[in-house]
């Protein structure tokens, strides 16, 4: 069966007892939701901001609890739709939370969602286990006083969250990864890179982070030790490096050469690399762990 | 194909890669360890201690890189057996770490690696990600002063782990939880319980741990908010609940009630029981999920 549900829908999450599958789109904007064995919409969700302006939706992931919660691109807010109940979902509405959210993504336990502003330095937290929910500036203003760079590819904000004790976050068109503690949520260090930062994945374990870049830096990859902040490993797989994929106890990393039409594999601990696929321009790479993870 | 490997097997992991199968053994003792594929045999490696004595071997749990980590209960020592190379595993070992180590775990993201001790009111912590490895007492006489209670059941400790900012640990012979930050692994609080707690496992988010007792009071289960410490339900599903298990994003607890005949399936967020399965004295229920977690 194939339902089309939107003009370009950007992003997708599952709830957590499988049943609900949610999916947010660029055009028409907002979210909807089916049931996961049959297709059937079950909830139609607009995101029309407190301003009254139709809204992208992005960053959208599954909370525990039949919830997920999204940002709204254009009306800088933040929604949770609860669907613990039957009927129509209850939305929760964080306002005035930043300018252009870009896209976000919530740590590995549900607690934590942060989203990365497009519009200004500085990026939200809302604390999903604090009762009211609250958006919080985290990071307010982290390149004061530079120049901004042109910016090729806006980063993503994935993986980045089980890194140790510290989460590494991509800065917006900057050469840089901003090291934020996970309990503070205050900066605890930064990191110099190749380039601009698009996904920043933590290994399963969380001791490594692998980071990609924009173009035309591409074709390189950084592994960086999230105790000491330092890259420990610089590797050139090839031109347009778009996505990197763990195995799900992380012993291998798949990595998507596009423009060498090769997926490669290499191995996580020596660094070697233990195979090539041919593959037609390859781009993101999902195993099916993901499904047992919260927030994918 | 079946191989007999032991007397009396307690425990076993699976490496990171899937490739190598460990068994840890009371009789004889020491660890087996075998290709996934064929069932040959690949190790066997003994567990004499320092002061000559063959011991039964605990707590064993697989770590990123092809290594696996467990502790020797009579000659009160820690092993690490790494199999990233070819040919024989090369041996770590931490002596001297405290009388009894009668069960012990690894966080999710195999960092840090816990002992409870049988011999001595305490726990050993080794951070594996530091080097050279050191062995640390944490919780140094929790019960000291205070009259012990005979032990009905030794606690096992799993799934404590990951609980939002804490660990709760089951206190050996006494009513009680210990909350252990999970950074400095200083003590944080206490948690009077029903019974001596035998599981205190976390929901997969880390909100809620659910804690079964020993005999006499096994019928019972608690909820606690890892928050708050706050006992936030509590449920007598039957006569000897023996095991609790999550599904991998935590919607649902399934629950063995072994005097009962049955395995229930409770919805983890408004505490209903969803479902009733007839099985002839449940025990342990183990959901494949487990497969793609470190240290399982």
């Amino acid at each position: 069966k194939r339902v089309v549900q939107g003009g370009n829908a950007i992003g997708g999450a599952i709830s957590d007892d499988g049943s609900l599958v949610a999916v947010s789109n660029y055009e028409p904007g907002g979210v909807r939701v089916f049931d996961a064995a049959t297709l059937e919409q079950v909830a139609d969700i607009p995101a029309v901001g407190a301003e009254g302006r139709a809204s992208k939706t992005v960053g959208l992931v599954d909370l525990p609890g039949r919830r997920f919660i999204y940002a709204l691109y254009d009306a800088g807010e933040i929604w949770m739709a609860d669907f613990s109940r039957a009927g129509a979902p209850s939305i929760s509405k964080l306002q005035g939370i930043g300018k252009l959210p870009y896209d976000a993504n919530v740590t590995p336990d549900g607690r934590h969602y942060l989203a990365g502003l497009f519009g200004e330095d500085g990026v939200v937290h809302v604390d999903l286990w604090r009762e009211p929910l609250a958006a919080r500036r985290i990071l307010d203003g982290y390149g004061r006083g530079e120049e901004k760079l042109p910016v090729y590819k806006m980063p993503h904000l994935e993986g980045w969250a089980s890194a140790g004790d510290v989460m590494l976050i991509p800065a917006v068109g900057r050469h840089e990864l901003i090291a934020v503690d996970r309990r503070s949520f205050k900066e605890v260090g930064r990191v110099a890179t190749h380039g601009q930062p698009v996904f920043a994945v933590a290994r399963p374990d969380g001791r490594h982070v692998w980071v990609n870049y924009a173009h035309p830096r591409n074709d390189t990859i950084e592994v960086v030790d999230t105790t000491t902040l330092a890259i420990v490993h610089r590797m050139r797989p090839g031109p347009a490096v778009l996505h990197m994929e763990f195995t799900p106890r992380g012993h291998e990393i798949w990595v998507s050469v596009r423009d060498a039409n090769r997926v490669d594999v290499y191995d996580t601990a020596s660094f070697a690399k233990k195979a090539e696929l041919a593959v037609t321009h390859p781009s993101g790479i999902f195993f099916t762990a993901r499904a047992n993870r919260i927030g994918q």
